[in-house]
């Protein structure tokens, strides 16, 4: 799993930093991408990553502002034109169905594909064998989500050097061991899986907030992730107007990873107010608070270490 | 007047072009800049030219397929937001009003400057003091406009050299002169402004297609155009496919050109499956036909100068 920012911008693009979308690579675990919001121009950014826009799976959304929405009827039809056709679900609030679909129909755009528009409400909105996603309320100046993507535990890993030791045939034998059943050989031993399969991996767990003044709903939905993605649209000294416009500052970004107990912040959703080289004074004011702070940077991989908890 | 290219290509962006947009600058006349579709991460690519989206004063949509209008709501989002107060029009086929106030209504957007929105028939579309833009209809699969910028004669220059040498003061008289009126010194000498003031300058015209198959319309549109910007899908070889989907090849861009009369023609709207160097074989095939011909190039500057006619 790894995260690959899109656009860390907030309102509008500037040269040196696309509007606000991340994508979540499944790519080892099924192959696959997520994808969270979708300012102008993410199409554009996927072409410059590993991801392939094909294979993307789902687009959950976090709120309806143009900042992270008007890439979405560009980013459906290319889907559709690079020869994805499996289908796609789109999760979000109430209006991203019309959204969506008088841009689709205005323009006569055809997907080769299923589209499926969920318009959701706080709660579980994803349940597979996989992966849970819940969607929590945030506190902007309009309906917002954030997303808390928790994977369930990964088996453990087999210890191949004992079993072949012990003489156990690589085969059907693995996989009963695998699923934590013991086995009797043909010599009429006994192996235990307990003794050759290690520790169920943990499930990882990653919170990515949309836009939104401090609030105890994020707090909640990052409770113990091992990252969060959390925007921190201004620095310390514009804590007001990040109040007035419904934003956070860095500092409170940090506030909220460190309440939240998780393992790794990554600050994103900058205003267009700040250079790259402004960055780091942001990222310092969250560290003071909260250490294991980043900035994030567009186009490269941040990956999800799960970690035993 | 200089045409600067923000996107070339059709259906959706590669890494190395951009879905469809160009500029025309008016930087010298009066200031500002028109823009002719507007694909998405037409505005990202504007941040890259010396263009500023503030001044941008009109838009003209061929038609509403999405690689022509994807870019639009966020375009008009961040003009507001880059301070750009002056009304700005755009125009463009029934159902562009309802993409473009159904994007920004249900994104909460707001616009600090009128916005006019104006569905146009064939015809004369603007008439000011110093440009006419004339519309006609293409051959697409959907309603498709063509435009015809006409620039009004410009008066001729001063010889300010020779002013001085007869001692004619800088100042009103100047302006009079320039307006062809005769003047009479102090001393009693009379000034002729035709003595002193050069032949009117031709107006130029800018003739910029929409997606089309070769088309009479588009002939008598481009008819002694100083520079033609038409479609060239696919190469000859397509000439089936590009009948098909409603395009034109780059030998029938050509043959338009080369009926119309004109001075210039510019290439763009290239299928994705071409690359850069793939272009110059696209080129040769119009070039045998209509010498001057050149593949458009994104972000450069493509200088529309008047010849006399
Ligand atoms: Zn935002
Ligand atoms: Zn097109």
């Amino acid at each position: 799993m790894e995260l690959w920012f899109m656009g860390t911008g907030a309102g509008m693009p500037i040269k040196e930093r696309n509007v606000t979308s991340v994508a979540l690579s499944l790519q080892r675990r099924r192959g696959t991408f997520w994808l969270f919001d979708c300012g102008e121009g993410t199409q554009h950014r996927l072409l410059h990553s590993p991801l392939r826009l094909s294979r993307m799976e789902k687009l959950f959304v976090t709120h309806l502002h143009g900042d992270h929405v008007y890439g979405i009827p560009g980013l459906l039809s290319s889907r559709s034109s690079l020869g994805g056709t499996d289908p796609l679900q789109v999760y979000g609030p109430p209006g991203l169905r019309e959204l969506i679909e008088s841009s689709l129909r205005i323009t006569g755009t055809h997907l080769d594909y299923p589209l499926e528009i969920k318009e959701i409400e706080p709660g579980p909105i994803v349940v597979d064998g996989d992966f849970t996603v819940e969607a929590a309320h945030l506190d902007h100046r309009i309906e917002c989500f954030g997303y808390r993507v928790s994977e369930r535990p990964r088996g453990g890993k087999l210890n191949v050097e004992l079993l072949a030791e012990l003489g156990v045939p690589a085969g059907p034998a693995y996989g009963e061991l695998k699923k934590g059943r013991d086995i009797v050989l043909e010599d009429g031993r006994t192996i235990r899986s307990v003794d050759v399969l290690g520790a169920p991996l943990p499930g990882r767990i990653v919170a990515i907030m949309g836009d939104t003044r401090p609030t105890a709903g994020a707090v909640a939905l990052a409770r113990g992730a091992d990252l969060l993605v959390h925007e921190a649209t201004f620095g310390d000294d514009l804590a007001g107007k990040a109040e007035l416009y419904g934003h956070s500052t860095s500092v409170q970004a940090a506030e909220i990873a460190f309440a939240a107990g998780v393992e790794r912040l990554l600050l994103t959703h900058f205003s267009s107010r700040y250079k790259t080289e402004d960055l780091a004074e942001l990222e310092a004011q969250a560290r003071a608070i909260f250490p294991h702070t980043d900035a994030a940077v567009e186009l490269v991989p941040y990956t999800v270490f799960g970690l035993p908890r």
